[in-house]
């Protein structure tokens, strides 16, 4: 059970509601009511879980949960009495029935009296500002914002509605569409790595474009994304970025990309649609990453890369060629052994 | 000798306190009277030194220190009228003689009247807390906290006796344990990196556990610790973590393990006891990693690995079977400049 | 045009300013007025570009610009009526261009009055303190500085003149030379991760070095440079450091040093002058990297490098070796698939 210290939930849930909230069918007792969400080894009796990585069927099969999100192919591994909820997104199942028992909880509207908002400032209703937060001059805002302690918004930043930025964080030279979740300690808006090489002292090149951050997107504590030098750079809808990525100047990411942490991507990349990259990746600047790529962790991409690839190692390479030159290397250890 | 302006100096030792602070055996004059510590290269006759890694031996036979831990098979290097005192751990005997010479500097106990302290957060006596910090409602700390500027303690967190918290770092749902010392601009707490995958948008999935921090952990600066999705995220007491860590939701480690810089683990791996970890490793999901294993820079782990074991390469091996690659690799070369 | 929200041109130039600014030679009609710097896609009439990356060359050729810095061999290319500006170093030229349009924008000379500075504290004419700033005690910083909100200058750290400190950044331990750039949630002089490994706890070694910053150096956005362990930590005048890098205690870089994002240097490690690292490189402790050499991105360095090497790879080689082993490698795939 989530502790309450730091959780409120919101209620129980009668099996018809889950349904309703997830679009499941449902094999098993329809009148249980579920009083919580809980992984499968510690799951009770009124408790809702879920199944989706295979590694954890055991855990089902011997699970005491009240009732389970599952693939239809898992209901015959269901031990007896547990609901089955079959859906072929089990774990999307899961979040929303989560994000019912346990709501966003913003606190009420209200800002600190320590926090300096400049009297150009634009604000919209519902704003929730910690402690010591700065916003500056001809900052624009929308409704329901939540800024949490420390953080800064510099001058004619322009954030939508019901974003929530965390602590700590800095924002400068960005234009924030809604929805849009910022952790703590991020750092947005700052110069890119720009400057002319040169043995008598680098010369700075000015960094003049913008960070655009399109609607629903969530950005990782930590992370860096630095502005444009004349293009801006651009984050797409829906693009889920982890914590401790580093975004360079000019990147542009499409719809719906997934970026795990501590990726680097140098400058002037463009990601199209849905590109998935694994942890600790670095991808070269000025390439393009097709639509639907992956890229797996550690991967270091070195030129472009078509739609729909499945890219590995470094210098990254298609997933099968990556795995014949693991078996090869494999070989040629055997053979010196045997020779 | 260290800058008089950042460290203050407790006092002078006798060689004779030295030995009982350390537990170690002298060789040569011990009437000694010790004013410093300092490195081989610039010691000198009133400066206690240490040779522990062998690179180094040149410096120690040069050396103008007037005593020196070192090991009992680098007695015969000494240089004449170098006290050598005789330990199995130089560098351990080192840091603790290092430790008197210059204790740690906590300030006077001082609350600053920046400070926001929610009126139902409990402090323990001794507490230094500085500018701007924020404490919010219903927080515990034990005895002599110190918090420094600009930090931010978000409601229900616990933390033990005798912690350090570095400026501009942010800590939400964790329970923290004795003599923790978590360095600037660390995260902790912030959600996981949770959600299924749909092209229609992400779905988030509430991240419901804490994290769970044990006694005399060290946590470096900029460092993310991300909370349980449902299970906690443990860091298990005595661990040492470096700066620009990733640590995923539901991540568990075990006593005394050791992460270098940049290091990410990825969710739900679970690391045994005195597992150590070298800088930018990757370690991905779900994994379990055996007690005392080693495993080098730059590797990327895919698989549990045994207990014991040393572990190198993308995908990570163990170590022979790694240099048995890199030989192979060389063979193949030299081999085509043959042909 | 860069935004005006966030941008503020200085004026229009004629080609004899931009000539005089730059040092190159015109081609073509030198009567132009020039109102603004542009990418070669974006250009218009009136607009300067540049053609540095021979990857944009199409981008020249078909470009509306109005003038254009390029090298002496590319002015064939030029379309009708571009203005060539030639010049050995067209990035160069640009960058100094575009500092003309758009000088440096520090606001007037203004304490915040929430910033906290300590009565001990010394600080020159011109200062920009922001909101929720903490000076601390015999801290002594020279004319023109600028300390963005909510960070931490801890006691008797020593700033030059000219110099520019991001928001939420904290500063400790350290000397700081002139025109130094440090941007937002920068961590310097921290402890160094020094300890002795111990099953029993491990020991940790007081870090009693500092922090020595020369001039004109850039350091990256939550970049983390920890103080040395008893000898200082030197970055070398005209470093250029990007975001989140690594630099462990008693590391020192020469002049003119590159290094890019996410890059992790161990402890104890020199780079002479003007060496150029790529990003996600990891260097290993107690090595020296020789002049001028340049490391790849994603390299791993185990071993000191002679001035003037390429290395790539990890465990890093030279650059002639690590394609001849990618070479070698992709043969051995072949031959599998003829066998």
């Amino acid at each position: 059970m989530a502790d309450p210290d730091f959780f409120q939930k919101s209620k129980s849930f009668s099996i018809a509601e889950i349904v309703e909230i997830t679009s499941c069918e449902v094999s098993g007792d329809a009148d249980l009511i579920l009083d919580d969400v809980s992984a499968l080894k510690d799951a009770q009796k009124n408790h809702l879980s879920f199944l989706d990585n295979i590694k954890y069927k055991s855990d089902f099969i011997e699970t005491a949960a009240g009732a389970c999100f599952v693939l239809p192919e898992m209901v015959e591994y269901a031990p007896d009495g547990v609901v089955c909820l079959i859906t072929p997104s089990p774990y999307k199942a899961y979040a929303l029935a989560a994000q019912a028992f346990y709501p966003d909880d913003a606190p009420k509207a209200q800002i600190a009296k320590s926090a300096f908002i400049d009297e150009s400032a634009k604000i919209g209703s519902g704003a929730v500002i910690g402690h010591n937060v700065v916003v500056c001059a001809n900052v624009e805002i929308g409704d329901n914002i939540w800024i949490e302690a420390n953080s800064v918004i510099q001058h004619n930043v322009k954030i939508g509605s019901n974003c929530r930025i965390g602590a700590n964080t800095t924002i400068s030279h960005a234009i924030i569409g809604d929805n849009v979740h910022i952790y703590t300690g991020v750092r947005i808006g700052q110069d890119g790595f720009g400057f002319a090489i040169d043995p008598a002292g680098h010369v700075k090149v000015p960094q003049l474009g913008r960070v655009i951050i399109g609607n629903n997107v969530e950005i990782g504590a930590n992370t860096t994304i630095d502005r444009g030098a004349g293009p801006d750079t651009i984050i797409g809808q829906g693009t889920w970025i982890d914590n401790l990525v580093q975004i360079g100047h000019n990147v542009k990411t499409g719809r719906g990309c997934v970026i795990v942490s501590q990726v680097g991507i140098s400058g002037s990349t463009t990601l199209e649609d849905y590109v998935a990259i694994g942890g600790q990746v670095g991808i070269a600047g000025h390439l393009n990453i097709g639509m639907g790529t992956k890229i797996g962790a550690q991967a270091g991409v070195i030129s472009d890369i078509a739609a729909g690839e499945e890219y590995l190692g470094s210098p990254a390479m298609p997933k099968r060629q990556f795995f014949r030159q693991v078996a090869a290397l494999n070989r040629l250890i055997k053979k010196k052994k045997r020779d």
